[in-house]
């Protein structure tokens, strides 16, 4: 199909689609992760050829998907995210006589989502935002990955298959093909949103695109992230051979191709750390880059920081490209201090799409720590913090303080790579992690596919299920009652 | 101060702005209403002077105002607006192990808001925006509207001072006047957030700086609406008379200087309101206008749609400038069939700021009505239609799933002029009507001012009050428990 005839049939399919119940809704999602699940084989064996990930991490990977589509489905069966508010008629409110209003959220139509290199399952065809945007009920088109087409086009056929076996509208979802035809569709007027996991540069565009349309759209865009680490003086004191072999662990597994990889481990001094780390290194075999374009931007950067000035070598690690101009890379770790790594600019602090990651010695003065983190990284997806077992944490107040402000998730130990789809999850953070700070992992990634309407003043009949006193759909409603002094009045429904 | 200065002291300001307990927060906005009403007999005359509205008017609008901030003092203490999530620690979760998540709404950092012209209190200094941005817990930069300077500065010193009384942070609030000002703090990257209320033209051309800064930010303009009202047949034949004096009344109040002013009356023909609309618009007596720009754009618009092909003129009214520069306008009605509304364009389509509205002749053929209003209304705040009493509005599905997905607000009957303060309610619909179709009236606006973090295995001594197992504020928590089979759990805390 060409982009005139996906966008017609995510259009026409569009009030249709968002007039189905919840358990209608929710059933499909439902039969599409059942649909992922028998066809688990297949998928795995197409995605280890196109994306050279291991079959283990593509089978967790499948695994995420199809629950994140179940776990959605809960989401909408529950219905808290409609946030249906029903004010009762009140002649004596305090800000003047008040009719009856009710609210609801309601789908936006048609999202086009731009799905991700690295995640060829659960940030690509049937992934997140698939999810998302369909469980709020608007239609989905997927401008595919060309770095995986074959599996695209597979899991878009299984999708769009099982969406249609289960009673959905024709047009609920199709997958595009080619950069050119993406960007005109983002363009379309039939588009009412659009998601995108990728670069920043390119996010960046797309953004610009996206607000500059006559009728300009949410883009939610989560682009690039460094995901600075910061180790104390006694959390290093306490396990120096520990921490560096988990890092050089998170730094290198899918070859460093997360968004949430730790680029920057901030220690007193890298020397306590220098020997795990290169022993750790020493046994990562080398792993397939996702894409000849990865392996190239990967190689420039690479470049970049190996001959900044101050920069110092611990593992030089490499990439070889292939007969069939594939990249293979092995960890390449670094250390700089935090004067030197100042004065190096963009060449260092710039995201590195591999296994490279930088280790910053910021001396015996923490003190300067918070400042530095805020003006050298202003928005990341994660932040961590290392703390010693018997540390106490208002002590680095200052310093959660900013990471916190700077970043969508902060760590307390551990390493960030490694996100759980949960309700608690923020998979988002200031520019330029996300172009809107804006959630896409987890069951609160929905609120980004939805806008309100209220209700004034209509007969029952008039009104969706979600907002009558029947409350069809035995979703909860916040009721303000009237009579009191209050617009605030008590949850109803099965709380 | 100048803008440096004022910027400066709202980033200083913020982190402890932020740290502030509900209750502290929701004393200090309740000290702000009780200033503001304290100072209730000024406010109104200088109101009166400085804008031409009654005060009636302006008594009710103060009101308004004050009550709004406690609204929104009880929407702080009560929570739920931190939308606070809890995940246990879960290593049989559905999606793999899971750490320990919890997720918290914060505020953004310094808000930018610029005032409007024709609420000089409710849209104002110490208007709804600011209110909202305050509870949510971010410093305000309140750009004033030079249509009221001098009631701008009275409001701004009261806010100012009886927010220093309750203890919040210097720099939580201040008034910065200029349009060249205003624009260079938009620019700024302190600024985090912005708000405006205003003409489409100025609020698009904001909102364009705010998306190409290096960090762009949210911009939420309440922008242009005409708010087509549709009345059925069978309604116009129960009481053609009572609905033409309503709808005179609901143009010419405030001089028709109101975002929800009905621009557009749907009928099958002019004839039957013919008599009452004339005899209606003869009582209301000149209105001054607002500002000497809004006299021009109104004189502009109001010729352009007396001299379009096919414009009827039912009340020719007129708008005089006395020696002072100031317009006093009555209203304009018109007719114009739908076939030549659609042949007029632009001309007759855009708001005309002021009392004028037009009646548009639908005939005989109702089934075009989804699709014209569809097409020539694509972004309303609000949206009307009035049944007779014995109609079933399931007759008018497709009218009013078009009016839904083109508008903030659907009413059923009734007039959209006067928007009630509530939990339900919702002032916000498509481009052109908002940037962002979010509402920025009633306690869903501090929704615009927020953004999520999540922390990971935590210690409880380093999180905030919000996400703490003693849950020391008394808020809602959600809390997903560890052992469950899906992400969602119950709501604990005073549910």
């Amino acid at each position: 199909m060409n982009v005139n005839a996906i966008l017609e049939a995510a259009a026409q399919a569009a009030p249709a689609f968002a007039r189905t119940t919840p358990r209608e809704r929710a059933g499909a999602l439902v039969a599409v992760a059942e649909a992922l699940d028998a066809a688990r084989d297949e998928i795995i064996a197409l995605g280890q050829e196109e994306t050279g990930l291991t079959e283990a991490r593509l089978r967790g990977e499948l695994n995420r998907t199809s629950q994140q589509l179940r776990l959605f489905a809960e989401v909408v069966v529950e219905g808290v995210y409609l946030d249906a508010r029903i004010d009762e008629a009140d002649p004596d409110y305090v800000v003047g006589p008040r009719p009856d209003v009710r609210r609801v959220n309601v789908p936006l139509g048609p999202v086009l989502n731009f799905a991700a290199s690295n995640f060829p399952l659960a940030f690509s065809v049937a992934g997140g935002d698939t999810a998302a945007a369909l469980a709020a009920g608007n239609p989905v088109i997927l401008k595919a990955h060309d770095g995986h087409p074959r599996l695209s086009e597979l899991t878009g056929r299984i999708v769009t298959e099982a969406l249609t076996k289960a009673g959905m509208p024709d047009g609920t979802f199709a997958v595009l093909f080619g950069r050119e035809e993406g960007v005109e569709a983002l363009r379309d007027p039939r588009v009412r949103a659009a998601s995108f996991t990728g670069s920043t540069h390119v996010g960046r565009m797309l953004a610009d695109i996206a607000a500059s349309r006559p009728v300009p759209i949410p883009f939610y865009g989560e682009l690039g992230s460094v995901n600075p680490v910061v180790v104390t003086p006694q959390a290093v004191a306490e396990d120096a051979a520990g921490l560096a072999q988990a890092y050089v662990a998170s730094v290198a597994g899918s070859a460093g191709q997360l968004c949430t990889k730790p680029g920057f481990l901030f220690v007193p001094s890298a020397e306590p750390l220098r020997e795990a780390v290169i022993a750790a290194a020493q046994d990562v075999p080398p792993h397939r880059q996702l894409t000849a374009g990865i392996t190239a931007g990967y190689q420039e950067r690479r470049e970049a920081v190996l001959k900044a000035d101050g920069v110092e070598v611990l593992v030089e690690g490499d990439v070889r490209v292939d007969d069939d101009g594939l990249g293979w890379a092995t960890p390449t770790i670094t250390a700089i201090t935090l004067a030197q790594l100042e004065a190096a600019g963009e060449s260092v602090l710039d995201e590195a799409f591999g296994p490279l990651s930088v280790i910053v010695e910021y001396g015996d003065d923490t003190a300067v720590l918070p400042e530095v983190l805020e003006r050298l990284f202003p928005g990341n997806l994660t932040a961590t913090i290392h703390l010693a077992a018997d540390e106490d944490p208002q002590a680095w107040a200052a310093l959660l303080e900013v990471l916190a402000r700077t970043s969508g998730r902060v760590l307390f130990g551990g390493w960030p790579t490694g996100v759980s789809v949960t309700a608690a999850m923020q998979h988002g953070g200031p520019v330029p992690a996300t172009t809107q700070d804006a959630t896409s992992v987890g069951t609160a990634a929905i609120g980004r596919f939805l806008r309100a309407v209220a209700f004034q003043n209509a007969p029952q009949a008039a009104l969706p299920p979600a907002l009558r006193d029947d409350n069809p759909w035995g979703i909860p409603q916040r009721r303000s009652a009237a009579g009191l002094s209050s617009s605030w009045g008590e949850l109803t429904g099965r709380y």
